[in-house]
């Protein structure tokens, strides 16, 4: 399981399972002078915890984060910013039933085939709790992102079927309701259709959305490391994605050149090149284009349900199970906090990498 | 520009402009000893070849691939195997005009933006004919994996508003028709949709649809490189991708967890857990599950059309243009190809890496 | 300060400065299987840890390690080890002097010029306890090599101009003195230059010597990642090494052609060619020959040291100074074991990744 | 064997072999704007070709290198530059002697093992002409960094028992000799050296000294990936190489702290830190530290010896040999630009990784 760290000059290293000791991150190559504390961080993780709504589950859970290294004086200094947040309700309940056997839609399967035997005690290192790390680490990337005038935009844009509408969207409201919702009557929706789910121990998909806005031209790198590319890459390493689109997305597939490009023109003040339309998503041969980046992101519904399934032991036979404890109903108010810090974290390695593409600026920064 | 080199055991590194000396790969890392002729890779480059039917620039290529290194008597040794196009046609045209402006869809405000200024000869390095390398590459991939028994199905299936049906489902067509479509009555329709797009001076989107057969279940590494976030990259370096998905992909978003999960039987001879259903796309937890991989891919339509345009040029004046030259109405049938090698690099570096995961097997290997 | 990351399939990331909260390293990519606890990595620990004798630092600290993430039911998981020493004395004392100029033989100019300022608190980042983090996680490298019959020789060959003899030459003297030389006369006599020089407020290098034996044939990848060029960065990346050799190092400089090949000649039970002398050290064109692994690395005297010197502090002025404070007059002794895991991490990376040269063993492991 | 790029941001991957078809090299990353032509490369190939003089191997080849891609209208894209020398004399002579036995000193044994097979023609891709690729790389490398006021100076120091003098030293007299040691009186000794050699059927190792001037304070990364630790991998990457130092080097082993450590003082017009010596050859804690980076690189003798040797054939018989053909009696000469080229490779690259260390610089650059 190499595999557990993601960028190449701003880079992060995850660590820990559902039921061990705890979670952590080591972000290595934080740029120095970042001023920083545990409450920068701390109100992003606020944003995923456990416990928010009744469509969380209810694992209790203070998710309080610590810093270990890497910040002296109240600044980043260059060096491996360690971070951790103590599991607090790990005690174990009983797990040998779920140790026996597979469980739909999760890992379990695939787990002890690759390594023999897996820990098998909540979704060990599958775990949603993985992404606290990630989020602690994208904290970072957008407090520093902020000074250059960076800034995110990310919300539930449909939860089953209910979808936001342009009629009601309202930027302010994502943060007034517990789905994390742009639009109260939608989420009014969704809330009903998560009880009814909830009622009948099923659950349920969604889709994100998320827009960066502020971007500085040709960050990203063509060819393999296009912004797009890491962006996907870094949207399906979060578990329980299933889709991602850049712009129009699948809409592409039946568009017309036509439509689809978009034209620049002159404007500004500082008589810039902009584009009138952004179908693209703000990239153009994998380099942000100056319009806002955005993207979209599937989730699949929670596979913990407690509805009759049927699957198979570890002794190979066929058997009917219910899975009981503590479980999302739907999995993506908290997962947009994760879309939007491995955005973040994404972007920045791109902003670091895209400051070696010309010999001229090379030159200037080492006068 | 560092990002042309992609994958970690089996690393994979393109050069190559559209019109430059031609269009080259290396591939590191390729195991010894499996047999090797430039036949193996010139059938792949083939089917990504330009002038294969009306629809495909009529830029005249060969396309003929010379092996420079990493094979001796007829075997791969081990050492990086380098291959190479010769440009055949590159001769410029005078491209001062293009040089000027910034083609709407395209990469060129972006290019010089990050590199202060850019090859404007055809597409240069954001060229379609930089896929060459991939192509050749996974030949090899493709090549070697299908001495474990893993296949590739990979076919267009849509071109523009066009479907290809189940009744109508037919994997022996996909060769015989130019859209590389495995149905011969959507291929009809599609090429009157691509023929009326023509007159009109457009060009179309679609989607790509590959599937992996074969696979040892447990590749892939949880959390950041996970099986899909690799394919996801994978996907959206190629290119013209706006969108992926794995298994029912968006579609996740509106099912609920009963019917989305997979449930396992124990199934054949082997009695081994299999899925009795395929939503997850042969992927949980980021590794593989036993059952086939699947794959969307959406992509957007050319972006060089000859119908008129607004944009900008250089000098920052508003203009429009009308592009001509050697372009295709729809990309999707060439990179039917692209997307089916890219997929089997990454498969194959996820195979190589995956034989560290236990110690059991470590000591096995090298008793 | 990205680049505290080390290996490629085994990979370490190490955290955590000489007086923060403590000092931690996180292992990915370790095989799942190998039977782990706390007591396998203290052992590793114990032998660096400071308070060992009269020459090493008396800052008191027990070292005691704490496995946080990884391992489960006794066994590691195949996901990230994260470990973590927590500092017991690091209560700052005024550090204000210190933080003012710059110490001669440190890095605290280089510091402030990178990165703006410095955690001025002991060494920082660049402290010798930051190999807390790389003993611990090659303790686990070295506890599964020897699953595989490798094993691991490294000893104190010279202290000062006092070096080992032949004539004494003695394995087990290793562990019976504080030195860690493996002769005692030797060790007598550079206890007792070291305690010259401790009267003299002064300091000591020395070499260490480190031998691997058990290694499969061919580990180590031809050209860049050569198994000596992976050795070597290890061995350069622990601080205050300043030169490094392989076999007879130097010595081939002044060597014939006749005098430096080693012969083969077939032998023992098993007929494989076997080399009758061993100047290359064990390895030719960069992967292992059979013969031991031998390797020999020069470690410059403490810069820290009590006798007057003369540098300039951050307002630009000329300054004499004299450094205080709990320092050893000789690291080689404690750096013994700091050699031996880097060497383990190294090999056993080489290890994992030869594991995919061959298409044969590929397949067969697939089977 | 993956292991044929080496960098970072900065990144080389050589192909080839010695009987191929060619050699060639990819840089990718190389920043845009850098004017460059064949000859800005050819210069430095022309150090390293055979036919030199009587101690290079007589194998005729002009090494003439064509650049393939990534230079438009005379400077770089920022897209990856391939270039290619064609091997030219790589008709193979009868190599079934050679392709039977185990050359001592040599790679023929591994590489069977580890490879199942190997490519006998020559030194196949463990071949001194490798580095062609290496030194291609490099002079781009170097011309960037002269825009920088950054220079190398690097010399044969030793040729077996010949070591140059300080009475003699004379940096224009490099150019002199075809043994590029700056002393012309060791250069004739040397020779009369290597004479006798030839003679005998046998050859000379040697140590080569580097140099690099003019560096910016705090490049390299502290821990893993400190400037020394590059520079030892770079060179130790190099065939042949038993032996590297920094600053002192193994000197460092008998010296004191107070003889070792470099002092400060404030000099110039600019008022900076300077150091009154350099034992610590231009590093601390792993970052420059303004003075000189001095590094010194012991190269072994040439293994490919006509006296008789007794090695193994694949049959498993003990056998006496004699080797024939072109090979030079000393490497040292023709590694001297090898060596830089590395150098420059190492540095380069810390120097674009080492941009984005401070927020503020960052912050600076994007305005």
């Amino acid at each position: 399981m190499a595999g557990s760290t993601f960028g190449k000059l701003f880079r992060v290293t995850t660590w820990g399972e559902s039921h061990g000791k705890g979670i952590g991150v080591v972000v290595d190559g934080c740029p120095a002078g970042l001023p920083l504390c545990e409450e920068d961080i701390q109100i992003f993780l606020d944003r995923r915890k456990p416990g928010q709504s009744k469509f969380t589950t209810p694992r209790k859970e203070s998710d309080t984060v610590e810093i270990l290294s890497g910040v002296f004086e109240g600044k980043t200094t260059g060096t491996p910013i360690s971070m951790v947040v103590w599991n607090e309700n790990q005690k174990s309940k009983d797990y040998s039933e779920i140790a026996s056997y597979y469980r739909p839609g999760h890992a379990d399967y695939p787990f002890d085939e690759k390594y023999g035997f897996r820990d098998y005690r909540g979704g060990g290192r599958s775990s949603g709790r993985e992404t606290i790390g990630r989020v602690a680490a994208g904290a970072i990337a957008i407090k520093l992102l902020k000074q250059m005038g960076i800034s995110f935009l990310t919300y539930s844009e449909s939860i089953g079927p209910v979808k936001i509408s342009k009629e009601h969207f309202d930027v302010a409201e994502i943060q007034n309701n517990k789905l994390y919702m742009p639009d109260a009557v939608a989420a009014a929706k969704a809330s009903a259709y998560l009880e009814k789910l909830l009622e009948e121990k099923n659950s349920s998909g969604g889709i994100i959305y998320c827009e960066v806005n502020g971007l500085p031209v040709g960050l990203g790198e063509p060819v393999f490391d296009k912004i797009d590319a890491n962006l996907a890459k870094a949207m399906f390493s979060i578990g329980s994605v299933k889709g991602f689109e850049i712009g129009d997305g699948f809409g592409v597939a039946t568009a017309t050149g036509l439509e689809n490009n978009d034209s620049f023109v002159m404007a500004g003040a500082s008589r810039k090149p902009i584009k009138t339309s952004n179908h693209s998503g703000g990239t153009l041969g994998g380099m942000t284009d100056g319009a806002p980046l955005t993207m979209r992101v599937a989730i699949k519904p929670t596979p913990s349900i407690a509805a009759p399934q049927h699957t198979v032991n570890k002794s190979g036979e066929d058997i009917n199970i219910e899975i009981h404890g503590r479980h999302d109903p739907i999995i993506v108010p908290r997962a947009v906090v994760v879309v939007e810090t491995m955005a973040a974290i994404t972007v920045l390695d791109a902003l670091l990498e895209n400051m070696s593409s010309r010999i001229d600026r090379i030159v200037e920064f080492y006068k």
